[in-house]
């Protein structure tokens, strides 16, 4: 007889025993790790620490730190020139629970959220703990994987609630362009749904600059924004995040955030604090190597006859289609351990548009992904 | 329109806007905090703050820091002779999330759970917030606040799935006896109930020595145990805690959380190692500090005509009867704000049982908790 639930259907798919791999493989390089390897600024780290000393170690207000929330709405009015509202700023620890706390805000059993697919498989367990449906909505590589309004439209039913949105994307490193948004934009209007825009490598983006969702026009009021400081500031685990949404949404959502962890971490949230006040050297100091990784694997790909990228536009991950192996996504990750000692993600991972691509994060010095890239060329089928 | 769901159903009971009232009574002195007073100990934030230093800004595994299991199970080793496997150990991000991730776990809707009233009001947000009934079985003050083995036996039904038991417990600062533990695992033996222990002021004891629930005979499988960092280490705003379960549940929890918080914060769980190194300074440096004003705070109320205190057993919590005021508790708090400018919470926002009782917490220095008894003195009705 087992006490769970019935909610718990067993456990979540990225379940890599990492450990035992690097046992079996001690030359094994590791290219799924979703984390910068960076350690965080020590500014970033001295400030939170002085701050620790000085009393910041007791539980905070459960909307976040007053000074955080002010910091917030400064990074906003100067990075796209728009006014928050403090009553529209919620700090969670981390935006990944800060999503999950919102499904079970917004979602009744039965409800539909629909995916943009390939994506972050995360959102599909947090969707279905709160009863709800997840609806995977296929983009296309021959796209750029941009989401084609009408087939976002006709995945649209009475029980849709809200659609997600993550910009710049995981896996696939797509950056959505402004007419991508304005579809979606159109879509939700038209079905009055939520957009819950999951924003987290704003600044790892290759070209041009990057457009929050509920900056165009008439989103403020449908959608909710999750930043967190992970990935853009080097701070994966210190855990700390950022809603915006519209009052309500807000106020809720933090009454099940105050029942569930009561506020973020204080001490996260001073570092947070600290690494908005330098957010202008994180992309110069930090993302530039990601970015010159991202380029560099892209170059060594064009030597792999089984391997092809679409142009990359953003995050730390490439996402080549492997299909010219002969090989789907899953068999060619096998293979991958045990001809090249490497460790990538089967894009199955990421839901059914994600098949025939492997997901590779360039979390790695670049020496370590030439050797990986060496090994994979050598890999036969 | 609203966008919230079903689930949402207004916010907490205990929202009080305290800055508010600050300014309306500058001399407030505010009794209702549930947190320490004394910031970190300034070992434990230097070793936090080293180990940042060398790279622990990144995410952990998901079950926890391996060094901060380790020294968990050597915890238990040492204080209570118990051998607690790896495999039942998972570190949360709060004993409070880590109780509202296990409702999710556990509990399908309409599955009851019940509690021993006058209860922390948060259990029953977390288990409505999975759907889940929460049942409150009334103790009482002529018996210390002890269960009663035929009141738990006749709150049983078939729906019931856990008994939640808060020991010391929040508000009435109450120490279970053997014997109350003793009724409550046989009744939980007799109905297969899980007993879900919140064990969270272990070190808060005035006299005796703290029994874990899980450390009753045949109970190790139906028990899991919440531990945290926040009141015994003075460490409320680091988010930290320990969950220690049946295999299956931990591996289930785990997952649950995986998908929500990913893992704890990295650098809470190094201040938390280091906490658990010092653990036995914490008693003669902080906590008699609570004792000698728990012990202030009921010799205060002797002279007060209006109050009654049982002998107190444990916690920073002192939960007095003001029946004689000719006042119901909500009347009574509203009379301490504007009469005496001290604000506590009144009873009820513990449940029924916690009807004609406030909650005191002794988190002021003692000039300040002799200054509320002085008006509080004075107060007419």
């Amino acid at each position: 007889m087992s006490y769970l639930s019935k909610r718990i259907k067993g456990p979540a798919p990225m379940n890599l025993d990492v450990g035992a791999l690097k046992q079996q493989y001690p030359d094994l390089i590791n290219l799924s790790i979703g984390d910068t390897d960076f350690t965080t600024d020590g500014r970033i780290i001295d400030a939170a620490f002085e701050d620790a000393k000085k009393g910041h170690t007791h539980y905070g207000p459960p909307q976040g730190d007053p000074e955080l929330i002010t910091a917030v709405q400064q990074a906003w009015r100067e990075d796209y020139g728009l006014d928050i509202p403090r009553e529209e700023i919620l700090i969670s620890a981390s935006s990944c629970l800060g999503m999950g706390l919102l499904m079970l805000t917004l979602i009744d059993p039965g409800d539909e959220v629909l995916v943009l697919s390939p994506f972050f498989s995360v959102y599909r367990s947090q969707v279905e703990l709160a009863g709800g449906v997840c609806v995977e909505v296929e983009t296309l590589e021959e796209d750029g994987w941009a989401v084609r309004e009408e087939a976002l439209e006709k995945a649209v039913t009475p029980r849709a609630k809200a659609i997600i949105l993550d910009n710049p994307s995981n896996p696939t490193g797509a950056v959505y362009s402004r007419a991508s948004l304005t579809a979606i934009a159109r879509v939700a209007e038209r079905h009055d749904l939520l957009v819950l825009a999951d924003e987290i490598y704003t600044k790892y983006l290759f070209r041009g600059s990057f457009i929050p969702f509920c900056s165009l026009p008439g989103m403020r009021e449908r959608t909710v924004t999750l930043n967190s400081f992970s990935k853009n500031f080097m701070m994966t685990g210190w855990r700390v995040g950022v809603i915006i949404a519209p009052e309500e949404i807000r106020r809720a959502v933090q009454d099940v955030n105050a029942g569930m962890i009561y506020s973020a971490p204080s001490v996260s949230q001073r570092a947070a604090l600290k690494a908005l006040q330098l957010r202008d050297e994180m992309e110069k100091l930090y993302i530039s190597t990601y970015q010159e990784r991202v380029y560099y694997a892209a170059e060594c790909i064009k030597s792999i006859p089984f391997m092809r990228l679409s142009p990359v536009q953003g995050t730390f991950y490439i996402f080549p289609d492997i299909t010219l192996s002969g090989l789907d996504d899953r068999a060619f990750c096998r293979e991958l351990i045990s001809q090249a000692h490497v460790l990538a993600l089967p894009g199955a991972d990421f839901g059914k548009a994600g098949e025939g691509h492997i997901r590779i994060a360039c979390t790695v010095p670049k020496a370590q992904l030439g050797e990986a890239f060496r090994r994979i060329a050598q890999m036969r089928f």
